[in-house]
């Protein structure tokens, strides 16, 4: 696993580059494309929420079409073309246009994403002069992808890349990723090979895909809107693993388990209570829960511990923390962030 | 309504009484008991969280075996007597004891409550040496009263308690509240004299009832950790009550929103978004939402509003907003308060 990209790192065939259009009032990189020199086999995890962006209903519609065969990406941040109406879909609808004339290929082959804020109207005038820049000036270089990884970048205090490699068949393959996060989560680029289950080679491949998808959600999480850490939650010995999630995703969005340990505070009562209002049924008297390695309750009882250690502990920059219900054999494993002051101020401040 | 209370106020055969016992590290009240003269028609609202405190445990059985006639209740704050283990029991059961021999009455007439830090020991010594004091000195006054009211409190920055009244047969009914919150809400006492529904005099009780429910709600909202705002969330026009309420229930919880109401940010983009993942499923092309009266979006589309003016409105210490979905004829309205950096210090620093 490599964070720091080389050249040599990224696969053959792509091509990046990333400008800076004037979206972003800093006047940082805020415009970028990803390009493949030859249609990609292409694969896509899009929003769940019901007010969706035209730029995902665009890019929905695209996979659609062109069968999962695409040539590139065109992402802005600064705004995200979000409830912005009919104007919002036409400016996405332009973008592409205009892309798809200065890279060469099909509308239907295009990608468009917009992340930022919503509801504001996106300046696709800015877009559509930066547009053959971009595209003339794509380069198949690690800087043009580190500058596609900051191009993407709203509220995110450093860009998030990771890569991995495998051998198949005498020759090295290579997995690049960047993303985005963490008020929202963009999940970028996932380019998907096809090969056969069940091989030595299928084993190799998932496993550097893996690496790379995890260290790419490490890295939002530990970059979550004033984080300082990131808690690494783990739920052993459910009864089933949507009932392990369930619970590992309640204490980890919980307010007051974040602002704990936000303090460093070893306030397990907390994990406990939110545990208790997941809506899984579970016994309380067998519960067993371990703070950054220290054992501080056992089948449901309160173990002495010595708190000054715990609270210095608590204060690293990775916290596991392991809840074990002693119910079944079901596990799940969930990463959060503490909640602090600075989360707060960055989004009360965000937009106006 | 009045939320300054004299004596007049007071519901006759109630007596209060309230101590510092030492609980609380600052020396505040934390002991209090509420009795009443003969046994009393009693009903509770307990906790659906499976991590349940022992004096939960107890009070429920109380009232079961009881038949719902009580006599009192001993509450303390400062430490919830939760997740406590076989010996949070056995203190919680000793101070039902002495409590029910120092106030004359049966053990299972009582009602004992604990709220504070979680998994910390009860120090049962110090509520066994202090019930005998309150006990002898409980008063039917409006000073023992308030004295009750903030020896509940735990990180509240003041009491909460609201007084009602009406007439029925020529006699006046009187109806009193306290409460406590807003880290956790503790729903105190609700005495509920037995009448006819369908009268007149019916529908002035449950008024009553419910004049004196809703201030104490509206009190714990605003005194939230660290709030300087409520914000009263109103859900029009949804198919159901339960799509309304759950919609509403999303946008109140989620901290983009209330940390956007933080900083009197109009940032209805978050709300919309909040809407949309709320699992409800609606047509976004409809929906209004008004902020502080100004409408925003109109039918899926945003609508140009002057953004000072705006932000000076979401300033105020109530902000009204309203999110029509124009599917059905079910609405549901939520109170939430706006999310600060000062929540954040409270629950970072509040046990170590």
């Amino acid at each position: 696993m490599k964070h720091a990209l080389s050249e040599a790192a990224l696969p053959l065939g792509f091509r990046f580059a990333a400008t800076a259009c004037g979206l972003k009032k800093t006047g940082a990189l805020d415009l970028a494309v990803i390009s493949s020199d030859v249609p990609a086999s292409a694969a896509a995890v899009f929003t769940q929420n019901l007010v969706v962006a035209a730029p995902v209903l665009i890019s929905k519609e695209h996979l659609r079409a062109s069968k999962g065969r695409m040539r590139a990406i065109v992402v802005n941040a600064g705004n995200a073309n979000c409830a912005t109406g009919e104007a919002g879909h036409a400016a996405a609808m332009r973008t592409v246009e205009e892309a798809a004339k200065r890279l060469g290929c099909m509308s239907q082959e295009l990608f468009v994403c917009s992340t930022g804020v919503i509801g504001v109207r996106l300046p696709l005038e800015k877009i559509l002069r930066a547009l053959p820049v971009i595209a003339r000036f794509r380069r198949p270089s690690a800087r043009s992808f580190a500058e596609t990884s900051l191009a993407i970048c709203t509220t995110d205090t450093r860009p998030k890349t990771a890569a991995a490699s495998f051998k198949m068949a005498g020759k090295r393959i290579h997995f690049v990723g960047c993303a985005k996060g963490a008020g929202m989560i963009h999940p970028n680029m996932a380019t998907m090979p096809s090969i056969k289950a069940g091989t030595a080679a299928y084993r190799a491949f998932t496993a550097a895909l893996e690496e790379v998808c995890r260290s790419l959600a490490l890295q939002i999480v530990a970059d979550g809107e004033g984080a300082q850490r990131v808690i690494e939650i783990e739920v052993r010995n459910a009864k089933t693993e949507a009932a392990a999630k369930r619970i590992a995703e309640t204490i980890a969005t919980s307010p007051l388990v974040k602002t704990a340990f936000a303090g460093g505070d070893p306030n397990w009562g907390r994990i406990f209570a939110a545990a208790g209002r997941s809506g899984v049924k579970f016994d309380a008297a067998l519960v067993d829960i371990k703070m950054a390695g220290i054992p501080v309750l056992r089948r449901g009882q309160p173990l002495d511990f010595n708190e000054r250690a715990a609270s210095n502990k608590l204060l690293s920059e990775h916290v596991p923390l392991i809840v074990d219900l002693h119910a079944g054999k079901a596990r799940a494993r969930y990463w959060t962030c503490d909640f602090t002051a600075e989360y707060v101020r960055i989004n009360a401040s965000y937009r106006t």
